[in-house]
């Protein structure tokens, strides 16, 4: 590890800078509006190294999308109803913290370059947890549901319900969701 | 009704037209990039008469899928599982088509300035239809599941699966989608 890459080195020091910075701006006025020069403006930090270290703006937006993400994940109690009702509490969460939903349209969005790849790293961070959840207890020798039925009950509806703003859409329902996957397969 | 609003006037030639090239603009570079009088220029007619019938981009987005959606609308046969099943394949059709999920993308789109009332277009242009299959069922004293239940099970997965561009989502996968909601409840 260099010098500058150890924790607390200048490099983490710029990357939280960065990350706070793009947070701070994606919740003042939408994803779609945030640029590398702006937030390199009110990091304090030179435009060329968020280039250098990052690329695009999506890059970054997808670099502080995973960060919180998993900053915030449960930890797994080794019950997977519970598991996965943490974890679907926890993507929902996510979703509708401020900034959330921002993130991810700006991850949907047309215009971004590398929309592909962005799509796969969002899909693969909203199914990863899940995806642990299930490997756990198929370990313990449990049936479990796939990852696709997860997907398709637990972590479809939760999306469409917040992306269209339907009323009702909080923690028991999205552990109803799971608790219907469960009972009735 | 005026002259000028008679199927095959004026104003019916002037919204064909309007239609026609917002649909070929979209197609083209995306619904985000589409403006008023880019739209008003394809289309040979003056933006002060787009701007005076549709006042945004959104709104006129929201016009055109509207129509696009009503023109595909499946016939209902009267049989629940059938009907739900034509319904969803439709539903994924209408998504997939060049530009499906372009205007879907517009309409969440975090900078568009009436975006509620276009959220809620959409959503009430999206399960229309499995309401009125809905309906007709409950009519014919058949026992039918929850809009809000077609909206989980089979209208979510769908929206989640094209937006993220998850492989074989298809009119089998769809039809699927219906028949595990109406086997197993």
């Amino acid at each position: 590890m260099s010098k500058d890459s150890r924790p607390g080195g200048r490099s983490a020091r710029v990357r939280a800078a960065v990350h706070r910075a793009t947070v701070e701006l994606v919740q003042e006025s939408g994803a779609d509006k945030v640029t590398i020069p702006a937030v390199a403006r009110r990091a304090g930090v030179n435009p060329s190294s968020v280039y250098r270290r990052w690329g695009t703006t999506a890059a970054l937006l997808a670099d502080v999308a995973a960060q919180q993400h998993e900053e915030g994940a449960p930890e797994l109690l080794g019950d997977l109803r519970g598991d996965l009702e943490r974890t679907a509490v926890w993507t929902l969460a996510d979703l509708t913290r401020p900034g959330g939903v921002a993130f991810f349209r700006a991850e949907v969005a047309p215009d971004v370059d590398d929309r592909r790849a962005g799509l796969s790293e969002c899909l693969r961070r909203v199914s990863g947890r899940f995806r642990i959840a299930l490997e756990a207890a198929a370990e313990r020798g449990e049936k479990t549901p796939s990852l696709e039925q997860v997907l398709d009950r637990v972590v479809a509806p939760i999306y469409f319900r917040v992306v269209f703003s339907i009323p009702e859409t909080d923690e028991d329902y999205a552990r109803a969701l799971v608790g219907e996957l469960c009972d009735r397969g």
